[in-house]
């Protein structure tokens, strides 16, 4: 979570919503992204699905199942969605989303009978300065 | 749509599940993509996603509210996901998916409060030839 939290605070830093996030596998990181939408030109580009792909590409298949993704930010459904598809083990996030979250918030995807893989799910580690960095970058953009 | 529909079908000759998706904007085609998780080693990879990431490209933006998304089948959660953080205008697609689609099905995510944007929607275009598409694939593959 350090190298997510990492990867979020230098999202702030080029100007996107700073989420940052980190694919492990068997102790070993094999990707970390940032939120980047704007910078890419890329609607799809969270964290979470740049370190999806990135993984993906270079592991060389396109299921994960042995594979941990942790997260700043409780994933939206578009990557809730992409987890479930690559069949991630388990889902580490760090704070909340009331307004865009889909694991515990609006359409809590991984409950829906349309979903067909569940990762084990631990929420709210690191909350407190995934939540800061969010906080801190709204406020300096009002 | 009809693009759309051989996009699929050349998926289903390369073995990959038959979606294909065009992405329009004033009457001019901006991106045909086919379903490919495997050929690309990338779960991500879908139809959908492609064409929108490729639009996104070629327009130089994140935003796509002034393009419309052909696609052959329902939109699952990851794609309506993507759909709804485009800023897609119109969306018109071909099958309904009751396994795994978010439109009709599952998570209805355009209905959800954590949705941000609705696109206009449109189903059941070229439905039957989607739908013959996709059986005919997973016959064949018992």
């Amino acid at each position: 979570m350090r190298l997510a939290l990492a990867a979020a605070a230098n999202a702030a830093a080029g100007g996107e919503v700073p989420v940052g996030a980190a694919l492990v596998r068997g102790g070993q990181v094999i990707a970390v992204a940032a939120n980047a939408p704007r910078r890419l030109h890329d609607p799809t580009a969270h964290a979470e699905m740049l370190a999806i792909r990135e993984a993906a590409r270079v592991l060389g298949r396109d299921r994960l199942e042995d594979c941990d993704l942790w997260v700043t930010l409780e994933p939206c459904a578009m990557c809730a969605g992409a987890i479930a598809l690559a069949r991630i083990a388990r889902l580490y996030w760090g704070a909340g989303d009331p307004k865009g979250g889909a694991v515990e918030h609006g359409p809590r995807f991984f409950t829906q009978p349309t979903c067909h893989h569940r990762p084990e799910l631990y929420s709210g580690i690191g909350e407190g300065e995934a939540g800061e960095l969010l906080k801190g970058f709204f406020q300096a953009r009002r």
